[in-house]
């Protein structure tokens, strides 16, 4: 069934590759981006000729993950144009690479912003919409590292994405009685195929910096990034995690699964979301909130809260 | 050994616990809080009642871990009293109660501030010292929240403890070299005996809380809660996390634990974590950096880089 899409951070990486895979299987894209018109212009016309050579329904939408009013004027847009939005798609992320005493606490928050206040933009502009027509979907693209093995470095990229897991996993019980859906993306470390590490920050404290680069920790720079290309497998291929996303969405709604892993590299992450997953539908069920585990279908959404409310009494102590 | 102790969030909850707690186990602490002249000063004068009774060195020092210039003149003020600061204990943090959709970017904002970017501003400040003495500690006060079973409606404060969690992982690894220990504390909730969740904040949207309130989630606000307050045992003290910090602070240098669980609920925390800190190890010893699971002695982070590069090329794709 041909849905009605957006995705944040479509400029390039998992977002260009993912956008186009989704307008290929037959739905209506959204490749939201900053700067249409500007540094970005490029990207918006490669798109145009993409969705006309391949006769594929990709449409680029001027949405910086930073701006409120920017998201908001996104979300409207494609309202208007299509009456509806079936799936959001949170992929926008921005990474850096240092020492983590040479950043300062602007550059964490920066980071924080763009990876994780990016979502609560999006979410609070499109989320009434997607309440409102129920079986949807939010899709997030996390990070093996918020639960798998880290190198030094790049301290923070991985809290944001740490934060941003947690908030993914706040959204899906709290959303599941709307009738909206969750699935978070959990990619490895893809050190070639984006521009995602070559576009790496660095850290603004440079005489902090410097003292990381001749202390004892003098390595550190070559072989926490070599480090992990040295893990990644030959032939692996960020396409995979635009394949994985297409699978998501166009699987039925309600059985989609909460979490996919595409990590090549292997660093445990899967294992360790399999344990965290698991203790978090055990303690949802303790509480009296097993429901919320898996989303409503629609009408489900407007069960009357009486009926909770015995299971309120219930979880409440003696 | 008598140790110079640094706490942040000292005014009350853990903070306050645990200050006197080290106090009694015989070090000079520092119980850093705001407004020690203002809406503290009692606190302050409750610290001093208590260090002149118990005959202990407990002392307050202004500290308000949103303010660079704060942040700088407390640690500045221990340095000079005291020539050394050997222990710095995150543990300032803020709490919010409510639907996802219903708090502000800002608000999340705010969390992340007083939560996370707070341990950098301190880290940064304290961090040349520790480096410079060596065999020094840095302790930070997690949460089962990271890793552990959630309820809905605590979504900003979840996701800045995963990121502080995740952080305070980073550092552990880039301090090692220095000498630097790292110790993760992880309490479970307790929802009594400290004023934690009585403080939380609120949504701002109130509109968008009261759809929530309204709707199929109109039983979350009570559920949750009371939910996470039937887990827990009776007798569930929070003295128990600040016993478990003196016992840290008071084991020799390179035995300390990276984790210690405080959680009477048992929420899952431990399990998860035990399996993501051992994917951890395993990946730093995959990339040639297994030495880093454990802080170096003094002089050993004079080890000359040299010996480290044949490691790193060893880590090299081939």
């Amino acid at each position: 069934m041909k849905q009605v899409i957006v995705i944040t951070g479509a400029s390039s990486g998992f977002g260009a590759l993912t956008a186009r895979a989704l307008a290929r299987s037959g739905h209506t894209v959204y490749a939201g981006m900053r700067a249409t018109t500007g540094r970005n212009a490029a990207q918006v016309e490669q798109a145009r000729a993409y969705s006309q050579e391949h006769g594929v329904d990709l449409r680029s939408v001027e949405l910086d993950v930073q701006s409120d009013a920017s998201v908001k004027a996104a979300i409207e847009r494609i309202v208007a144009e299509c009456g509806r939005i079936d799936v959001v798609i949170h992929n926008a992320g921005h990474m850096s690479f240092g020492p983590a005493e040479a950043f300062t606490p602007e550059q964490f928050a920066e980071l924080y912003d763009i990876n994780v206040l990016s979502t609560q933009h999006v979410n609070r502009a499109a989320l009434p919409q997607l309440r409102k027509q129920g079986r949807s979907l939010v899709v997030w693209i996390s990070s093996s590292s918020a639960r798998g093995g880290t190198p030094p470095y790049l301290s923070p990229y991985f809290a944001a994405k740490a934060a941003m897991d947690s908030l993914a996993v706040s959204y899906a019980g709290e959303l599941a009685r709307w009738g909206i859906e969750t699935s978070i993306i959990v990619p490895g470390a893809f050190t070639k195929g984006t521009s995602h590490f070559a576009h790496a920050g660095a850290p603004a404290d440079k005489a902090r910096a410097e003292e990381y680069a001749n202390g004892p920790t003098a390595d550190f720079g070559e072989v926490a990034f070599k480090g992990l290309a040295a893990l990644e497998p030959p032939g692996a291929n960020p396409e995979a995690v635009a394949t994985a996303i297409v699978k998501v969405v166009d699987t039925p709604f309600g059985k989609r699964p909460l979490r996919v892993h595409i990590d090549p590299s292997e660093d445990g992450a899967e294992i360790v979301n399999s344990v965290a997953d698991r203790v978090r539908a055990e303690l949802l069920r303790r509480i009296g909130l097993g429901d919320i585990l898996k989303p409503s279908a629609p009408g489900g959404r407007r069960q009357a809260p009486s009926a909770r409310a015995d299971r309120s009494r219930r979880a409440r102590p003696e």
